[in-house]
């Protein structure tokens, strides 16, 4: 547990300054709680008007309790927090739980408030949670503190929570409390002006109580320090985080591929993905899995076996565990010879499993057995659907029973029965995680397999090059200085060229006669680009020519081009002439500056049409090299790169080292708002690969 | 009501054949369930040992039934329902429900009983449902009848469900108790052997008592019949379908791109997609989506607005609903100016309207009357999160009084409760589809729109083209008489001119001189390419050369690609001569036969990838012009072909076209197995196209 935190989850004493004698109000609701939950230490209701609040002795101010107090939990006016944190601070209170709303989530003078409190909580070294929050629950038994208004008290599990929404905090509690689940520690975040979710992450990475932890968050304080912390707490606890706010960040518009493409909240996918938290879509999913996590051992693998009394639910269970990308286990021989034995001529012993609508109990047991002790099973659903003869209650014991023989993780699926029928409650007392629906199942099995591959990566270690950071920086203050957003053409190649990136032969002249000289110098077939203010669609406007073969060609492409550019209202400051590079498989990287995540990068299937087939990863900067080789891995056409129908595979290596490149200079450099690297031409493997073209935009910061 | 239904939906007597009388058989909890249910005509238990079942006198023989039989439901073993059939037809019994077992399900044996069976049935006329089934029910209050042995009573409803397996179905009654969810008609189909699920779908869609239709299904017994039935019925009421075995396909191996691409059961999103059904993938979506449909309006559009008393559940809708691609509604001044009034001024009055916890019934009432008069708004979802103080039900109330005044659908989210909870209930009571979580109300509501959008597009029609089908016919005899699958490169050409498509001008020839004096008729550059027996896959062997630009290279590649050939161990049988084409988009068009559901047509980004980029779309054969046009413009590279970053659309309609001859040719030749026309090269709008490559094989049938 993090020193600061322990006054605020392991208090001996508690002051409730604020608390009522009024039913209903939360001050009156908050102390009730504490005492209904039978917290272990001593309760000091604080309250000028009040010689007792719930029967227990009131102090009309903190400064008059007889005893030393570890917390206090202020539910009074904003406006007199200040004061009253400050005789907190006096009476050497070391841990704050501030239910009262009106800060910042109020405006600036809110803000302010907020501002001022906290130079005070740092004055005296008090940690507190909160404001505007609906507080903290440590169900320990030495402790037993709900410190919280809300109406459920919650049953004692091992799973942590922290809510960033105090309203959904509440309805989470009354969701856990409908399906039996238990919480070790819960913590309504609130404003976050003092202890954060990372704050949390690490005090909860060695807490003994919590073997899983749930987030819901809508924004991360510091996206770095959550990145690194849990990094940390996932190599020993799965993290699942409900993140809301998805489709917030789309809303900004962008001028290259890689920020129209990275709008949709794929930054908080990679930043989950790279540190190996699970990342769910609803409560519902968030409890579905926790169950499973915190009941059953992590599967070795991903081949599922089903074992079912009825048809068509194992169909559907296939369907999904198929879609999820986990396999259907094949049973052995030995497994289907016992299986055989047990079962009417009728069943199919062939994974999935049905034993047909006749299985009893003594089915369901001898199945499982023969099943689970088959070492091409990693994991198991079990399906039941009540038919009219049968006793649910008596196949729950049985499912129950085996399931805790083996070290495998069991499943079960009770079908369209309520979380109330007595098989559902008999498995999820046993610790057999259940669900209405197999579709719930399978999500949590295929979290629990990603959980399990993740811990098992390599994770990986940055790698920096030697690179010259004179020149971007050199180019950057002049761009920034002339108030222009892009790089010149020139500019942006000699960027990448001092990062060591190789790029196509690039030459730039202003006059004919010089550009057939160094056509000659680079060689035919070159190709010709005019550059300079506003021309920044080349191929919509005529302002490049590919594939000129000879001097002749030069000649007429060079004036053809110029009129073109004239025409479309520009006048071109330079043309530049490059090397033109017919071979290659076309890849692009792209990088986008998000105010909040910082530099993200971007990977995939190039050229032009690249905002259409959007066969793309992202990343959050800096990357590992496991991280960068697991990026170029993940896009779709990636098997070209490795060489389909008969062509060579293509040099992947020199692909991956310049993502790790571009993570260095995206880190280094923060000035750079988005770039387009595109296209990449990457040749066969050795070969290397040449960038053709790049844009490169600069941000204020 | 199909007339030949009847019998089996509305009985005026129903004899029992096999009732028993010992609890917890079949027989007994059948006849249970009709006197339970208060089935309204006459019960006539059959069983010759008995007098009496369950206090109604019986008869040995349904032949001894001293009255007129409508509906025999049979529950006999197996062997014994021939006879029994013959009795019944003999009686004058027009409608069956046969429960028992032990036909095509179990094998060879079984299935020719079955056989048996249907032929005794047709003889008399006979319709009926299984065998192998659960039984059917309707609620109607004129006939009340539960003929079904499932535990559970259903509620009336307006909801008609069928389902290939009985297990789900009894699933299926018991979670729709759980949910308060009622029926009109529920039918367990068993093997289908005489009623089909099409027969159903006919019968249902003029049934008066049917607003809705839901299906679980297994297995199309005539996908095309479907396809006819399901889009008439569809125009009048929703069907949502739960079709299970979605994995099955995948198994088999394909030689083409097409046939690699259709694996993943695309024919059945295509199949439902292109008759307006609206397909689930669980049972808990399937009626999330049914209570919706059965209570409230279709909405006008896709503009929805969110009311809540606490933001993050909000922010939680609002990302399903910009997920689900529906659109936040931006409410006018005057609602908002409305909402202000009401509104405490903490209050959020943009959509999401976040009237903060303090809300109570007024404020809902008031700002939903303010929200659901603004004709910017299609539909609503409330969202509440019970606080401490406020009374669930009053705001129950209130929502479910303000929705009943206007057109407009509501659906609500008590955020964490249950379904026993009373604000839950009164809603559910009153027609307020109401969900625990917000993702479930975003699902109902986008159905919806999506169905509005179906009942709304152009169906189209089919079109027909004057072919030469002699060509084909004999090329397709040919190939199968000499036991090839493949059909040579020229065969392949000549099929796909004989219907009016567009192909690259192609000669052939077997020497050098020839190829010359072919290369200088059809004007260089050209492409040449060795044909032969088991030359199959050309770029990985070298048997394709592109761009030839002079007889001297020729000459040259001419001789390099047969020395390639040989290489690899094969023998040209001939060399083809191919106009070489340049510009263009590369597109590809597909077709696969599929031996449950015919020709399937495939069109997507083409090119030597397309396994990769995998930017299809698919359509069973025969689509209308308008299936066509929207089957081309659903892929993601589509803008592509309107023209991009100011490139000339291409000649879509050219395209469009194309996929029409397709079709047809899929239709009227069943022989055809697999083809991949890849790549076309589509020209500028009113330009064409020019196919380049196909490949096409035949199958036995």
């Amino acid at each position: 547990m993090l020193r600061r935190l322990i006054p605020v989850f392991n208090p001996k004493s508690i002051a409730v300054i604020g608390a009522s004698r009024r039913k209903g109000r939360i001050g009156r609701e908050l102390l009730h709680n504490l005492i209904e939950y039978e917290y272990q230490g001593k309760l000091y209701p604080v309250n000028p008007y009040a010689e007792e609040v719930h029967s227990i002795p009131a102090y009309p101010s903190i400064l008059d309790v007889p005893d030393e107090v570890d917390l206090a939990v202020i539910i009074v006016p904003a406006e007199k927090t200040l004061e009253i944190v400050k005789n907190c601070g006096k009476k050497g209170v070391k841990g704050i739980i501030m239910i009262t709303a009106g800060f910042k989530e109020t405006g600036e003078k809110g803000a302010k408030l907020e501002r001022d409190l906290n130079r005070i909580l740092k004055k005296y070294g008090i940690s507190m949670i909160g404001p505007n929050c609906m507080g903290v629950i440590n169900t320990n038994e030495k402790v037993s503190m709900n410190a919280t208004f809300a109406p459920t008290q919650p049953l004692r599990g091992r799973i942590s929570f922290m809510s960033q929404s105090g309203a959904l905090g509440a309805a989470i509690l009354d969701h856990a409390d409908n399906i039996k689940v238990g919480f070790a520690k819960f913590v309504s975040l609130g404003n976050k002006t003092d202890v954060s979710g990372n704050d949390l992450l690490m005090a909860w990475e060695d807490d003994p109580d919590t073997d899983i932890i749930l987030m819901y968050i809508e924004s991360f304080g510091n996206p770095r320090n959550f990145v690194r912390i849990a990094r940390k707490v996932t190599a020993k606890k799965p993290i699942i985080a409900l993140k809301s706010g998805r489709t917030e960040a789309g809303a900004a518009a962008a001028a290259s591929h890689t920020g129209a493409l990275a709008g949709l909240d794929v930054a908080t996918d990679a930043l989950f993905e790279q540190c190996g938290v699970l990342r769910v879509s609803s409560i519902e999913e968030l409890f579905d899995i926790a169950i499973a996590f915190s009941n059953q051992p992590l599967p070795k693998g991903n081949r599922i076996a089903v074992l079912t009394n009825a048809g068509g639910p194992a169909i559907m269970t296939v369907d999904a565990l198929v879609g999820a990308g986990l396999e259907l286990a094949k049973l052995g021989d030995r497994t289907r010879w016992k299986l055989e034995d047990i079962l009417p001529e009728e069943a199919s012993t062939k994974n999935p499993v049905d034993m047909v609508a006749a299985a009893g109990p003594r089915e369901y047991e001898h199945a499982m057995k023969a099943i689970l002790a088959d070492r091409r099973v990693d994991a198991m659903i079990t399906i039941f659907v009540p038919p009219i003869v049968t006793k649910e209650i008596e196949i729950a014991q049985a499912i129950a029973k085996t399931a805790k023989k083996y070290k495998k993780p069991v499943l079960s699926c009770f079908l369209g029965r309520t979380e109330d029928s007595p098989g559902f409650v008999h498995l999820t007392e046993h610790g057999i995680p259940s669900y209405i629906f197999p579709e719930s199942a399978v999500k949590s099995l295929s979290s629990m397999v990603k959980y399990r591959t993740y811990l098992e990566r390599e994770k990986g270690r940055p790698r920096t090059f030697k690179v010259d950071r004179k020149v971007p920086k050199r180019i950057f203050r002049k761009v920034a200085k002339e108030k222009r957003t892009w790089l010149a053409e020139l500019e942006a190649f000699d960027v990448l060229k001092s990062y060591g990136f190789s790029t196509v032969r690039t030459e730039v002249t202003d006059n004919l006669e010089d550009a057939k000289k160094l056509a000659k110098k680079i060689g035919y077939p070159v190709v010709i680009k005019a550059c300079g203010e506003g021309i920044i669609h080349k191929t919509e406007i005529g302002a490049v020519v590919l594939d000129i073969e000879n001097e002749k060609d030069l000649v007429s492409s060079f004036k053809k081009m110029v009129s073109n550019v004239k025409k479309a209202g520009h006048t071109p400051d330079c043309i530049l002439v490059q090397e033109m590079v017919t071979e290659g498989k076309e890849v692009i990287l792209g990088m986008k500056y998000d105010n909040h995540y910082g530099p993200i990068l971007m990977f995939g299937t190039g050229g032009i049409y690249v905002e259409y087939l959007k066969d793309v990863a992202f990343r959050v900067a800096p990357l590992t090299d496991v991280d960068a080789s697991r990026m170029v891995k993940s896009i779709k056409a990636y098997p070209i790169l490795e060489g389909v129908r008969g062509e060579p595979p293509s040099d992947v290596d020199s692909l991956i080292e310049s993502v790790l490149r571009l993570s260095q200079m995206a880190v280094e450099f923060e000035e750079i708002g988005q770039m387009d690297i595109n296209p990449i031409k990457l040749f066969e493997k050795g070969a290397g690969y040449k960038i053709v073209d790049v844009r490169i935009a600069i941000r204020e910061c």
